[in-house]
């Protein structure tokens, strides 16, 4: 991750709510969840990103002095908490599925446990964090089912909500299974493969649409990806077969020719047996604009002849379900279970552990949510990572997450590989849990 | 604006176009446009915003020498590219509709001149500043419409796409017309006036709601607005009656109660009537959870007694529309018009202008596009805003800005107030650059 932004980057109810604890001497342990409590439309399953930038922040959170007296200057808080806020640092401890984990509704991706006025105070960039990439994830693992052996590259920078979305997109998406990305600080952040072409004004510039693709080749001989749309495309391939062979005398390969408009599956057809019958053979064929996960089903059920897609827009803004209905809910206090029960938004208490069951193929077969301690068949599926604020192992490899999002697509049941709607994936909530949950709606509040 | 990120924040392609025109020796002058090739379905109108972040990044971006290291180090890029880039500053024009502007498809809002490496090189993070801002101004510019009168605070920070997204969401919601946000970093950074009541885990980790109301309100006695809807709305709003006497004894004022669930008309009809017959008329009802312009509207015309709304994920997401088809376009280049012709996104070339007509009664009428210097009748949206890289007055204030998007709100047509669908806004195209784009097409590509 870059640099974290201030810890002001939060919700003034944090602070007001903080202020309220310190006076009280609330500092007891309190257990926070984070979950999605409903899947969006047409969506079978979900995708766990984001833990690794959620530690980095866990681990770094702090109050400059300048914050802490600009806080103080604002008037709206005592000595007490700003004596707080001045030496906080986070403590707690995290158990977590690691990213690239397929999830369901209910499922508490990550568990905080801390004093709570800590566990409060982190609350909202926790969810900022985890919400967005999670809803990234989500979605590419979509594109990466619709278009499998495809080169897949992030290509949403520019329409993404401001700089981190298109930072923290990029390293959902190569988790989840795309090849790489346009963008090039995520290449140096995250080590994420870059990749890049040229747009439309490159062969605008140029008087003769041919000049602009050689000079664009010339000057990048180790990356000839020509764009052919500006005007007329199989004008183009034309001129890109005529191109190509000259190219190939002086030593330069021409990789691919990009389309980003029009009929994209027609006008690969023409393209490819206009490179073919120049005996070209090798050069590729790219499509961008407009894509999602929809589109490139159609392109490649098709049998349209593209090689690869950039997937852009549509998938860092993911917008047919741009959010997710997620939260981050006190489920104990001091060592008392506890349950929001707001209509619609009730949540199951205390400290949770999903197992995991696959069937003999070893794909998923059913979920078990139930309190931690009440052990059940199946592989536990949130795990410690973080004791006393630090991290208990080295942060995990983006490669590593990212194979293991490709074994969890590999496991998911046929239905939810479909892009349509699916039965719901089975998940039981346990009888320890709701018994659990009667016992606590019982007390007066 | 905080820290702009590094310029590595772009796509690769940038920097293998420039690498390209710097190969060729191409550095003239190249006009660009930012502009929205069509409205969003159900979208009469938008609004322009981001355009201090964009002056701002104009005026800081460069390459730190370990950037310039890292790009060395990828072995992509030549001495020359490298040597450019090391010494890159932005020294171009940049003329501007002021921010708060409403504005239409097809009409700039930005444009640009620079020598063509320095414009093509920011293209990226202009339209990713440009782009979330309009997007969101333009969404809260419904919610203002629908609930004249009323208080309206983002609340979207933890669901918007990261953190820049939350930040730059809370700014461009109040230019639209929003009283704050409950960001603190957008009070520190740009002075939106922050808002904060309580989070439902505040009332859970206390074992008596009564006791949690009562600590937090002599916590925050000059900012008492209480949840209510943790367990049962309308018991908990007769404890509130009950407590806020004893506080009014003490000297504190309950502001507020905030429902967060369930039929918030209902509700709010119940909890107003618990309220008044327990004497406390002065005491406000706040409401808030998935809230957009449409529920805001349903409420407010159905005369629920609500005094102010938290609008949070849907507008920060901008959930019906996550996105503008926005684009920012060669126009012109060594003195020449340029002019793309793919399909479905062709543009028109040229330096433009936009020129806008009011009736009698001080409604907009109709737009004219035309080209720079092609004088009509009206007013003219571009103007000026920097010269030689460097912004040609002060930055313009928040508060300004929002002042004229209320008077914008004012001025729109009676048709484009409503949220539904309008007859569209006439935008007439110029005989003058209907011949240009003629002109242009008659030339070989």
């Amino acid at each position: 991750m870059p640099v974290q932004p201030s810890a002001l980057l939060t919700d003034l109810y944090q602070f007001t709510m903080l202020q309220g604890y310190l006076e009280q001497g609330m500092e007891e342990t309190a257990v926070f969840e984070f979950f999605v409590r409903k899947l969006p439309p047409n969506r079978g399953f979900l995708m766990a990103a984001g833990l690794e930038s959620a530690l980095e922040f866990l681990e770094t959170v702090h109050f400059t002095p300048q914050e802490v007296d600009w806080l103080a200057a604002s008037g709206r808080f005592n000595r007490r908490f700003l004596d707080y806020v001045a030496g906080f640092r986070f403590s707690g401890e995290v158990h977590a599925m690691p990213e690239g984990t397929v999830f369901f509704p209910d499922e508490p991706i990550l568990r905080l446990t801390a004093p709570i006025p800590q566990a409060q105070l982190v609350e909202t960039r926790l969810i900022n964090l985890l919400h967005y990439q999670c809803l990234v994830a989500s979605k590419a693992a979509r594109t990466v089912l619709a278009a499998p052996g495809k080169l897949l590259v992030d290509f949403g920078l520019r329409r993404a909500h401001g700089a981190e979305a298109g930072l923290l997109a990029a390293r959902a998406a190569y988790i989840a299974g795309f090849s790489g990305t346009s963008n090039v600080l995520a290449e140096r952040e995250f080590g994420v493969p870059c990749y890049g072409t040229m747009a439309h004004s490159f062969v605008q510039a140029h008087d003769d649409e041919t000049a602009a693709f050689e000079h664009f080749a010339r000057a990048q001989p180790d990356n000839v990806v020509l764009l052919i749309d500006t005007y007329d495309t199989e004008a183009a391939a034309r001129k890109v077969a005529e191109l190509a062979l000259r190219l190939r005398r002086d030593g330069i390969r021409t990789k691919a020719v990009r389309l980003d408009s029009g009929d994209l599956g027609a006008h690969a057809r023409a393209v490819r047996r206009i490179l073919d019958q120049g005996g070209l053979p090798e050069v590729g064929i790219f499509a961008s604009g407009n894509l999602d996960e929809f589109a490139v089903r159609e392109l490649v059920s098709g049998g349209a002849p593209i090689d690869g897609f950039g997937v852009g827009t549509r998938m860092l803004t993911s917008a047919d379900a741009p959010y997710l209905d997620c939260a981050y809910k006190l489920e104990e206090y001091a060592g008392q279970p506890r349950r929001k029960r707001s209509e619609g938004k009730a949540t199951w208490p205390g400290r949770k552990q999903v197992y995991r069951n696959y069937d003999g193929a070893g794909a998923m077969e059913r979920d078990v949510l139930t309190l931690d301690g009440d052990a059940h068949a199946g592989q536990g599926l949130l795990r410690p990572v973080m004791g006393q604020g630090r991290r208990l192992g080295p942060a995990v490899p983006l490669t590593e997450s990212r194979a293991l999002a490709a074994l969890e697509l590999g496991r998911l049941p046929e239905p939810l590989r479909r892009l349509g709607v699916s039965p719901p994936y089975p998940v039981e909530v346990a009888p320890a849990l709701r018994e659990l949950a009667a016992a606590v709606d019982a007390r007066p509040v």
